[in-house]
């Protein structure tokens, strides 16, 4: 089918590509001239701005937004609202807070113009495999887009999950499961790295792929790193986190849900981009204070 | 090959299974005759006894003890020990401590019997799937039970990781990986389960296992027990720990190696298993003493 | 001096008492008429209305708000808002979200009313011992409310902290520091009360209150708590939370500071208000799922 | 009463002085000749060797033992043992694990050596405050040293709190709980280190010495801290841990007992230590596999 798609970024291009090489039809635009280019070369119609992109498709249209989530992603879907007719659609891919989701929805029903939010997990790896799709909206503009999202998604990747903002919320709560995965993984390989037995950690992630307990895709991805740097001697532990762990947290505490390994998860990305702790410090201080510890200085 | 079999329970039953599929020869032995008959039903040969089934083998022999980690196990090795000759192997399969296989390889070096540990991961599923094995010992010793372990893991599904312990090493962290694996989806889905948005964490589960950065075989497993029973309400939260995931923390403590989630995840368990907490109690006659808060008593 | 007090709670009716006990003129206005009765019983002035308290009062006067948190404080204010006049003054003594502080200054300002906020530790034993006052606001008006505090307060008992705002600020992280203490209390009570040694708890308790590094007023009145019932057999480990503790791991998710221990301590809260725990089911399911473990039904 | 003092550190050199000024007879033994003279100037008598130490202790005798722990304590008490007669008492004042307490006393009891161990808490402010002791063995060998017991503590500062390693048990949970208090303080002072508030910590600390409900001795040493060096920038955030941390959480293991804010206070102090994270690298590199997040070099 025909779509817009405004954001081509790492993943938008990616996902332009995809939907290219299913022969959908796609109007782009981003402010890079250079990007849409790129996408042009991949049979994309090129845009020179939303009202032109907009201009190019027939009616009702469906515009993907794939765009820096918050003020980026809000001033689009802006700009859009002031643009599309009735029953267009806007499709938010990015990494919105499903309360945004389900303001949004709420300001575009007036004007008639759908709203749909979806979920988008997969990183740079969907080109290949496909995109997981978490949808949120209403049903009957989720089934119109179908044809999008099955290009997208893997087989069986895409899932309507509920009512706006719904699909954001499931890929908020993904995202922090996999903060606490990665952290799990994390203090297990850092023991055996410590561990006198000399261990091969590539090959161990690697044989844990095959019939172990705690295979999966993270694992796999793990095998990959740790056999192409063993002591991950080319990094630095500095970790961001790209705002779900916090939103999942902040649910939580709204629901009154445990979430340690998520907070504890979270806290070690803080700690990781700290030059250094004023709380281990103060601990410091006390120890030296009631105990005459020596301490650093 | 051929190999003696010791131990007959849920997983040592499909073992054999597994390897008499292969076609090799399995000499076993249990406490329960019942068991023994069983297995004779996949063609393996009963025995009577430690003796009867070291008798039954040609030397140099190997025997593989998959009995309850602890007391079961060090007995059954200690009895082998007293009728093994110099060159046989005993592999311990179960869930020792590294600790303990370092100590027994020590005690069976002077009768030249050879000891090899063998962490093995799989649970119900390995009968089918195959195991994935840890092997830890002497790289000789390992190599003259390659159709052994081939035979057991699925393909790329065992390697030699170390010297003796290591494969209960790798094992322990496997497991503590596990826990933290674990608790990291538990918390997802608690949240979710609270959801206004009415969530299908069945569906969701496996949706996510198509293209998701948080796919994985415990997933798959989840996907499953959530679309059976969706609020799982036929279940009690009661959660057991088999060890592995204190010796990981044990050994963190050792090496200096912060383990938060792990921790975390062993904690959730042993509070599942308390009727009623006295530190919550605690905390309630804190708040009590000073804000007057109302109590429940 | 003279002030107006709203709300007779627990807190409150303790509050207008210390006043009073130094001759403070209070008039005091409360939803319950009881309430009101028994403060006139210290001395203080009875109103019928917010109307008719302001009209009590010499201008410019204060009024002291001290109703629970959230929706009843704001409809104080609101309602104060309208019958106040220039130069006159607000002090929230309640538990406030500290951006509801700045935004309420906010509003105030034009009509040119005062705010103060004065986060308010002690408890049931402020009374007797004196409230620790944590005061934010403009200076001068907080001056002018010295003799006020310096009553309410202990010796050294209160302090300007800051802007409008920074008293609860203070205060919240005040309460998540408390959080924190009592877990650590209650974890090592409740490890004590599990040792084969039959500690006697209140006695230890009492002990270490003298010289000892963890004494504290929490541990005095934790040693009261064990010697009245040592195994806290009449009391339920259901334990509330009012906001603070939230609060300040919202704050540290804004500041991105890992705040591990307050999160800790308030998920303990979470967990011992379920009845059962979703996530522990869960465990419980995925460990049947894959090891055939026997779950509780 | 006569005492013989082995140990004459920071610790033990103040207790010498403590005693002495309570007119107690001392004979001190230390392997610093200097540390002895020093004893020697408060009055007490300096002996050349254990032997020599205990050749002028009128019988039955008590030797308090106050060297570092682990094999030092161990040595000295192994030497005591071959040098003591019937009836006489040692008493370990260090930081012993509690199991070591029921070895010892075991290993004594047939040379019908008596042996005592006394936990110590109240660090270098001890000379003034006095020593809170916590002590365990047999009631009618503790009784015998109430007046060194009675000296050492300030009033009401020192129990018989069980039989033999009770002492250092409760000790070991003491110092559990004084790492979470520390870090629950930690956590909170750090937070308002960030605040837009300017907050000035040090008048904070003190503040909420007078009335609130965090009021303690730590919190009177943070005060006295932050207002030396209101940023600690005098300071490395380097924190060591003495070892009954890690033994409570160890015996909390053995019990199946939560102690979440312990664990999570001695993994901070374990991440202070390191120059950088296998695990936060490891975080680092997971991010970049799937998502193609720009990594630190």
């Amino acid at each position: 089918m025909e779509i817009g798609f405004i954001g081509l970024g790492k993943m938008g291009m990616n996902m332009v590509t995809r939907l290219r090489q299913d022969n959908h039809q796609i109007v782009v635009f981003d402010r890079s001239p250079e990007a849409i280019k790129q996408a042009e070369g991949t049979g994309a119609i090129g845009a020179s701005s939303l009202q032109d992109l907009v201009s190019k498709l027939a009616k009702p249209c469906a515009v993907w937004v794939m765009v820096p989530s918050g003020a980026p992603t809000e001033e689009t879907i802006q700009s859009l609202a002031g643009i599309l007719q009735p029953d267009d659609v806007i499709i938010d891919g990015g990494n919105t807070k499903f309360h945004d989701d389900v303001r949004r929805a709420g300001e575009l029903k007036p004007k008639q113009i759908h709203y749909i939010d979806a979920g988008t997990s997969g990183g740079i790896w969907g080109l290949q495999i496909g995109y997981c799709l978490m949808v949120g909206g209403d049903k009957a503009v989720v089934n119109r887009l179908d044809p999008i999202f099955t290009t997208l998604a893997p087989k069986d990747g895409w899932l309507h999950v509920g009512a706006h903002g719904a699909g954001h919320y499931v890929k908020m709560v993904h995202n922090g499961i996999e903060y606490s995965m990665m952290q799990g993984y994390a203090e297990g390989f850092e023991l055996m790295s410590k561990s006198d037995y000399k261990l091969d950690l590539g090959n161990i992630a690697d044989l844990w792929m095959h019939g172990s307990v705690v295979r999966s895709w993270l694992l796999e991805l793990a095998a990959g790193a740790l056999k192409e740097d063993p002591k991950l001697t080319g990094l630095k532990g500095y970790v961001q986190d790209s705002g779900e762990g916090r939103w999942m947290l902040m649910d939580a505490l709204d629901k009154d849900v445990p979430v340690p390994t998520l907070s504890t998860a979270l806290f070690t990305r803080f700690r990781s981009r700290q030059e250094e702790s004023f709380a281990e410090k103060m601990l410091a201080a006390l120890r030296n204070a009631f105990g005459g510890h020596s301490v650093k200085r």
